[in-house]
């Protein structure tokens, strides 16, 4: 395994209290990534599963509008399973922070790496709450109309699938301030 | 000092390259903070300063569109202030560690607070973009059609503000990477 070769000859350097409380964290990150696995999940299923198709009898169209019509809200399915896989991955690094308490190098990869996945969700969650909420309020100045009226449960869903990819970003933050608290400690 | 007094006990424990590697690290964190304050203060103006008025003879109105008009592009405007701010601010710890090259506990709490403003401006810039390409492509299922053949001047100046926006995500993304570092070598 690369990350255990990475951590040769770092014997542990800290003991008692000290270790005690960095593999108390060690534990606490794996649960948070195994929490933030299921709500990146439920975000890009529900934003993927959410479309609704209106049918007016007075005419031959038929609306329809799904997430898939919205660039913004496809990035935001891919970003959040990108977001699942990545902590999915990263559970076996941060599974040998509980043995290794004093490991640094791969607690600093562990922090750039979610640093860059907080980063891509925030961005992707930020431009889809962006256009959900011109969705609801539409624009005057613009000219753009809510269209959250009429398709009510598309609104739903698709603001529902925020909640999940908010929830990840406050364990990215967590995780990041446990591991650099953990860094600066060991 | 708060931080000065922080750091009381902690000798530096590394020396020779070491110590140096970390010292030119806080130079170039220094100097990438100079450039952070220059590009989100660049973005928060020009955004801030993005309006344009048509006026159309052949009608009463007026019709006048400004970055005001949308609510995140004001979010936009004071999330790249604040930053802004907390570069300044932030710069009198970066030179600390210049002198302190062991430093620890400052240098975490400076990833920290340089991770909660990468969160902070990747939602402001990423949002922005969203709504900017609404702007430029309109969109057909919500019936929003593209502003931007209408108020080119607008779109361009809003759009240019991105520029320096981005610039600082990547500056941050650099800093926390060389801290990391820092700290994991300290």
């Amino acid at each position: 395994m690369k990350a255990s070769h990475i951590e040769t000859g770092e014997t542990s350097k800290i003991s008692g209290p000290a270790a005690g409380i960095n593999r108390g964290i060690a534990v606490l990150d794996v649960i948070l990534r195994l929490v933030a696995i299921a709500s990146t999940l439920a975000s890009a299923v529900v934003m993927a599963t959410s479309d609704q198709q209106l049918q007016f009898f007075t005419q031959v169209a038929i609306f329809n509008v799904e997430y898939g019509d919205f660039s913004t809200l496809r990035y935001f399915v891919v970003i959040n399973s990108i977001a699942c896989a990545y902590f999915a991955l990263s559970i076996p690094l941060a599974i040998m922070h509980i043995a290794r308490s004093a490991a640094k190098q791969s607690r600093a990869l562990l922090i750039i790496m979610d640093m860059v996945t907080l980063g891509l969700l925030m961005s992707a969650a930020s431009a889809a709450a962006a256009i959900l909420f011109l969705a609801h309020n539409g624009n005057n100045s613009a000219n753009w109309n809510s269209i959250c009226n009429q398709f009510t449960d598309f609104c739903h869903r698709a603001s529902a699938s925020l909640i999940g990819s908010f929830a990840a970003i406050v364990i990215l933050l967590l995780l990041i301030f446990m591991s650099t608290a953990a860094l600066a400690r060991s």
